[in-house]
């Protein structure tokens, strides 16, 4: 299992409400692809969103956000943390 | 004090004990401007530094970070999380 940190650039105006949405429709499906969604920070203004996960492959996230009609823009393993 | 968070491009090949000295170098002077570095995410193989804080300011953080020699090249507040 990998850490990664996934990026969205296009959620101008997301709502705490509607982060936490994104993140319970990811976290219902994560299983399926053996990920977990660990945490996400949103910042409304621009529109990024920030995602913290770990699992097996990138492709693996992705694929999670995509089924829950969240694609992300960028994906890194952060295999380094302090 | 808000939530950001920072970005870095330019760390290609940082290894586990750099990103460690370079949170520490921070922490020693943060204080200086308000501010709390509370976690770091590091990518080596492409660069990418991802660094959580809470501050009164950007530039808040953005002072530390230079004043350490590690200038953030994107910040973002993140006053949503989950």
């Amino acid at each position: 299992m990998t850490r990664f940190m996934d990026v969205h650039h296009d959620m101008k105006g997301i709502t705490a409400e509607q982060l936490r949405e994104a993140h319970q429709a990811d976290l219902a499906i994560e299983k399926d692809e053996g990920v977990h969604f660990e945490k996400a920070w949103a910042d409304p203004e621009s529109g990024t969103v920030y995602c913290l996960s770990e699992a097996p492959s990138a492709e693996a996230v992705l694929r999670i956000h995509e089924r829950t009609g969240n694609k992300a823009d960028e994906i890194h393993p952060v295999p380094l943390t302090v």
